[in-house]
């Protein structure tokens, strides 16, 4: 057990620096590749798009998933306050890169929401939204009884980490489609935007890893504060393992 | 909990029915708009790649993961037989998918290994393949002791759903390469052929959503059986809250 505790740190620190290489080579890509970013309606607008898909929908995303195993001695509601506040944060970002694209699409006449990709896109963020919303009600407002959010929490916290796998799906269906349109001609010759596309594509699925392996392991789990012993009788069996 | 134990014959069935609208419709895309199936180094051999690999590395996957939860009764060696064995089948059926896609690409000159899909697909069939040879080493030969398979088998099981998160996201990948490359022109004006690929995406994700639900929630986890209790002594650290 003790050692399984070990691994704990280089897991998280891992998580980060990955986290830090998603949104340096998307920087990269888009900046070297395709000439940066703007706010102009032009194809440097439409860079903010994955910018902000990659930082909002995973990074910032996967950030806030792993905030309760990270600061296991952080009092529950301000954990929780601080969970909800990152995820409103990926949100916002997020929704900075769909206008981003609309918008491009709109100005350059690009039709809108016929793509894997799109269906894909619009399905998660939607969900997510959903999903931070129920998290508000059940958790944050006082209204929900602790039945409500004991039966709650697993299913929140499942749908959590699936949408992090189809919002990373979905990244990698937008790189597809990317290449696809830029470089169809010499993506086969392993052309370097294409090395670098693919490499970051593999730092996405490596990142909802970690996260998912860091969240699911139950000797990772926070365990119990003193004070919440008394206020949740049932809390234990939400955390069956927990030491 | 009795209520959620009613919901869980609903959810199999459903997997089950998803299971099998995938691989339909996945023939009826090849079939009806790619001319069908053949062995002749033509794109109707290309066309068994996309079907033998949701059949491998998505249904026949999913259904060897689901296996424990659907038949909770039955001894847990024949489980275990039962599960490999269905896991060989799913590597099997994916290795003749991959070289129906390498012999059409030897035919055609087409280059291999460039794509992003390709990639994610030949790292995810071989780290399948490495999973199932731990698994075969750790649970079926009888040299491994009780600390080790009890080490392995959380990470057997995680990495087992995160392999078939990567497979459905490599699905993914391949689908909207395949429409770039034979639809680019009419994709954006939803010609039926890219309605129903995407459709084939959105089934893909709600496969892999219903396996990792059924296989992830407490309650649905099966108990151990009278005989086993005394054989292992640390499985209850294993199956914390089964009733």
């Amino acid at each position: 057990y003790e050692q399984i505790r070990l691994v704990f740190p280089g897991l998280v620190g891992m998580s980060q620096a990955v986290g830090v290489a998603i949104v340096v080579v998307t920087g990269v890509w888009l900046g070297h590749h395709h000439g940066g970013f703007a706010w102009d309606g032009s194809a440097h607008q439409f860079n903010v798009h994955p910018l902000c898909m990659v930082l909002g929908m995973v990074v910032l995303y996967g950030d806030a998933v792993l905030l309760y195993r990270v600061f296991p001695r952080e009092s529950k509601r301000n954990l929780k306050i601080l969970h909800g506040s990152i995820h409103l944060l990926a949100l916002l970002v997020s929704i900075i890169g769909l206008v981003a694209v609309f918008n491009f699409h709109r100005v350059s006449g690009i039709p809108d929401l016929y793509s894997l990709h799109s269906w894909c896109g619009v399905l998660t963020v939607t969900l997510f939204l959903v999903q931070w919303l129920m998290g508000l009600g059940f958790f944050l407002f006082p209204g929900a009884s602790s039945w409500l959010r004991e039966w709650y929490l697993p299913l929140h916290a499942f749908f959590g980490l699936f949408l992090l796998a189809v919002s990373i799906a979905t990244c990698l269906t937008g790189i597809t489609e990317k290449l696809l349109f830029s470089i169809m001609e010499t993506y086969s010759l392993r052309a370097p935007e294409g090395l670098l596309a693919n490499s970051l594509a593999l730092l996405l699925l490596l990142f909802g890893g970690l996260v998912g392996f860091i969240v699911t392991r139950e000797e990772f789990r926070r365990p119990p504060q003193p004070e919440e012993e008394a206020l949740s009788v049932h809390f234990t069996s939400l955390t069956p393992s927990s030491p």
